[in-house]
């Protein structure tokens, strides 16, 4: 079933005249018709199931039938941080997080970010948010995550979090293999956990000592070497993993 | 520091002319001088620091100074199946999935498959080992995954795995989320897990029958609809997280 973000309080009822593009989306590219099934969610999150009830034109009007016992988001709140990295990686980023519960997420140069964004950052930023909806919608998300940029990690060890941990390929090259683990666990449910992910060329020494300074922990992701664009899918389904599964 | 496989045994002491497409990388893209350290990695899955000794032309040698005592593969031999799905979505599964650790990459039709391989599939497969090929370089394994192509799910069912499992949206919907932790942690090191995943319209009913009439298990992969390219990613990182990290 097709799913929408609504940018609206909805109760069961409630005839909703739908944006635009959604609109669009449902009458032109689906093909919609009367009585044609869809979800809608709220601005609280809320998950309901709605029924098409008019078509006029590309104009679409639903019914909102009943509210559903829906809930998909991570127990806890994960945000991820990634040096600015090559061609479409953000973008695969983006899409993948999302799909894998992501809350926020975070972009930023970094010592060995070989790209810059600069004056580029805002259209990248929009892009990338229209990408993170795209894969909410997909996904069947209550949420649509944000996607943002910060001009430095000065910026975000500013930022407030309840767990703060950089994944370090130099740490699991030590055999680091406890931290993540512990520290998932040791996150209370609607607490929010961040971790930072290196660019192509990795965490410089500097910023880690930076991050380390400021409360975040060096945490290994297993004994291979992963791609920038990699790791942080690791980190998420490992948070699912330790959260949303039941252990034996 | 870069990382080749050779199809031969190696000792130390041993001085080694790279194979052309190895000696080519190393001399004309990388442009190695003497002196330059690798990484080679023998037929046996040992994996030995080299240094460049002798250029000539395009001919690189290096002799062998020590072995590495690295092991970065998996505990339990990981299996992935796809269903046939569409675009670029396999070189980005056997690129990933040869990060995440995977031993073997299998691709076959399936009832929901929107594309064909037919005459394609050994031209396709081919392709698919060479991405493998690099993806192991690059994440430094111990073993290049196979990728190879079955004809039907038929074939599958009739191969030997310890565990066996199929990620089923529908047991996700149910509620279903501890046989995926369960079935893991019941493979002994050295077994091999094999799990099957649905192309883009999924894993049909008749299809699902078929795997649990072969002794395949339902497992959920949490909450959240993934892709077809993500879900394997999912898996292969819960089998990492539960047999390669350590609990609190």
């Amino acid at each position: 079933m097709q799913h929408y973000f609504l940018s609206q309080t909805i109760k069961v009822g409630d005839q909703i005249q739908l944006p635009d593009d959604v609109s669009h989306h449902l009458s032109r590219v689906l093909r919609a018709e009367i009585g044609d099934q869809i979800e809608v969610v709220s601005s609280e999150q809320r998950v309901f199931q709605a029924e098409v009830s008019q078509l006029v034109g590309q104009k679409v009007t639903v019914t909102v039938i009943k509210q559903l016992p829906v809930n998909v988001e991570l127990p806890i709140k994960a945000t991820i941080v990634s040096g600015l990295s090559k061609g479409n990686k953000p973008e695969l980023i983006v899409q993948k997080a999302t799909e894998l519960g992501v809350s926020q997420v975070i972009f930023l140069p970094m010592k060995w970010s070989v790209v810059k964004w600069d004056q580029k950052s805002a259209k990248k930023i929009k892009r990338l948010n229209e990408v993170a909806l795209s894969a909410a919608e997909q996904s069947h998300r209550n949420v649509v995550p944000t996607v943002s940029y910060l001009k430095s990690l000065e910026a975000l060890v500013a930022m407030d979090f309840n767990t703060k941990l950089v994944a370090y390929e130099e740490s699991a090259k030590a055999g680091e293999k406890a931290e993540l683990v512990k520290q998932v666990e040791a996150t209370a449910a609607d607490h929010s956990v961040v971790a930072v992910f290196g660019p192509e060329g990795g965490v410089a020494p500097e910023e880690i000592q930076l991050l380390n300074q400021n409360g975040f922990i060096n945490v290994g992701l297993g004994p291979r070497i992963m791609r920038t664009e990699t790791a942080p899918l690791y980190f998420l389904t490992a948070v699912s993993v330790l959260t949303e599964l039941q252990g034996s």
